[in-house]
C-alpha cells in the first residue's frame, strides 16, 4: 500500500476535511490531494464524488470556498479535490504562465518533452487516484462520479465521457467546453500534446460528446457575468455537439453570476443533489 | 455623503459581495470592507449583521469561507466584514507581528503612540460605519446586530455590551473572552492602550459583562480541538462572569472542532439564525 503523508485535518460538517501528500508513481512526483470524509463514513463505506479544479488551483480552494461539505455531510458522499498539477519540478518555463505549467495540467497525459515526464494528470485522475483512495478511505469500490470548474470542468468531462462504466453521473461549472478552438486549450495541448491536432480530441468535451455520448444527463452551470464565457468557454458548441447526438444536457445559464467561488457556491446543491441521486443516496 | 470606491463585486445567492474602500475620518486613512446585500434588498432596507474578523484577516476571509451568504439570503440580512486594521501606515513595527499592528487592530481605540493616529477600530466600527452603511446601502436605520471570531468575538461582544441600543443581539465563534489575563490581549493593550490595566477594563467582555450585562442571551461556539483554547480564549473566564451576574450565555462546546473557518461554516446556519431572531426577520 502507497504511503500517503496527512499534512492537516480539520473536522467539518460533523466530519472532516484532510489534506494529503504521496508519491505518485503516475506523475514520478509528489503529487497533493483533499479528502472530505462525511460523517456517514464512520460508519461505512460511502460514494466518492471527485472535483476537479481550474487553473491556479490548487487541493485547497475547493474545501475552503464551495460551501460542499454541508451536502456531502448531508447525502453521505465522500469529497475528493486533487492538485491541478505536478509542482516544482524543475522545468523550464514551468512558473511562467498562470495558464500553462504549474496550477495547469488541463487533466491531459503529456507526449511531449519536458513536461510528458510528469504531467500525467488523466491517467492520475482517472487510474492511479481511484486506487489509493479506495486502499486508504472508507469508499464505495463501485460508485463514484465526478464534477469540476472550468478547466476542471473540461476535465471532468473528459473523464467522464472517456470512462462511462468508472463514473455513474457528470457535472460542471463553466467548464472549458471546447478546447480545441479556445485560446487557453490551444495553447496547453500545443505544449503538452504537440502540433497535431488529431491528438487533441481525446481531449475536447464537444467533439468527445459526438464520438462517445454518455449514459446520463449532463448538468452544467454557466454564469452570463463570467468574463471567460465567449472567448474560452463556448458552451454554445458543446449544447451544439449534444444536440446533434440526442445526448440529454442540462445547460443552465445563471443571470449575472461571474467565474468565482461565490458562483459555485450559489449552485453547489444542486450539483450534489445530480450526483447524490445517481450515486443512489437519495 | 463620503466617498466609496467599490473595489470588485460578485453575484453571490441572489444578491451580491461587494468590496469596498473609504477615506475614514476615524482611523485617518483608507480603510476597507465587504458588504453582501441579499436579494431582498433590491425591494426594501433591510437589517444590518456585522461580522469582525480575527488576527491576520482582512474583510475577504469572511464572505470567501464562512458560508453566510446563503443564510443571509434566505433571512434577507446585509452582511458587513471589516478589515481587522489600518495599512500601510509607515508606523514602525507595524508588520513585525501578526498578532499586533496591522491585521490585529483588536477593535480598541488606540491612546498610545505611535498607533492612536489611524488605530481607532472601536469608534470605527461602533459609530463611522454604520453611517456610511446607511448612507450608502439599504439598510434598516435601527437594525443592526454584530457577532465575529476569536480576536473578532472579543471585538463583537466588546462592541455589543458597551452599545446595547445599538445592537438587538451578539454572538462569538471561539472568542477571546479575558484579554486582561490572556497573551496576545495583554500584548494588544500594552501596545495600544498603555500600562495602566484600569483602561484596559473597557475592552474586556468578562470585565464589562459584570458591570453592564447584556439584554439578550449570548451565543458562543467553542471548538474543544482548538489549539488556542486554553492559554488565549479562556471561556471559562466569561462563563462565570456571566454566572455572577445571571447573563443569560449559551457556551456550546462543539466536540472536535479547531479555530478555522471550517468550525465556523458547520455552525454558522444557528449564528445567522440567532441574528435573525432578535432582527424580527424569523
Amino acid at each position: 500500500m502507497t504511503n500517503l503523508n496527512l499534512i492537516s485535518e480539520y473536522k467539518s460538517f460533523g466530519g472532516k476535511v484532510g489534506f494529503y501528500s504521496h508519491l505518485s508513481s503516475t506523475c514520478n512526483c509528489e503529487m497533493r490531494f483533499a479528502v472530505y470524509q462525511p460523517p456517514q463514513a464512520i460508519q461505512q463505506p460511502v460514494p466518492v464524488l471527485y472535483f476537479l479544479s481550474g487553473l491556479t488551483c490548487t487541493e485547497e480552494n475547493f474545501m475552503a470556498k464551495a460551501e460542499a461539505q454541508r451536502f456531502a455531510a448531508e447525502y453521505g458522499l465522500m469529497l475528493i479535490a486533487p492538485d491541478t498539477s505536478p509542482r516544482n519540478r524543475g522545468i523550464a518555463g514551468e512558473e511562467d504562465d498562470w495558464d500553462f505549467g504549474t496550477g495547469a495540467g488541463f487533466y491531459v497525459d503529456a507526449t511531449q518533452e519536458p513536461w510528458r515526464s510528469h504531467y500525467q494528470m488523466y491517467s492520475y485522475i482517472v487510474h492511479e487516484l481511484p486506487v489509493l483512495i479506495k486502499a486508504h478511505f472508507p469508499a464505495q469500490p463501485d460508485k463514484q462520479s465526478i464534477f469540476g470548474h472550468s478547466m476542471g470542468g473540461h476535465g471532468a468531462l473528459v473523464c467522464a465521457m472517456r470512462n462511462p462504466k468508472l463514473y455513474k453521473s457528470v457535472s460542471a461549472f463553466s467548464p472549458i467546453t471546447a478546447p480545441m478552438r479556445c485560446p487557453w486549450g490551444q495553447k496547453a495541448f500545443s505544449g503538452y500534446l504537440g502540433s497535431n491536432q488529431e491528438s487533441w480530441r481525446a481531449y475536447d468535451a464537444s467533439e468527445l460528446v459526438k464520438q462517445l455520448g454518455y449514459h446520463s444527463p449532463i448538468l452544467v452551470d454557466q454564469g452570463t457575468a463570467d468574463k471567460f464565457l465567449a472567448e474560452q468557454l463556448m458552451p454554445e458548441v458543446f449544447e451544439q455537439a449534444c444536440a446533434d447526438v440526442n445526448q440529454p444536457l442540462n445547460l443552465r445559464y445563471q443571470e449575472g453570476y461571474d467565474h468565482s467561488y461565490y458562483f459555485i457556491a450559489s449552485f453547489i446543491e444542486d450539483h450534489i443533489r445530480h450526483h447524490a441521486i445517481a450515486l443512489e443516496v437519495v
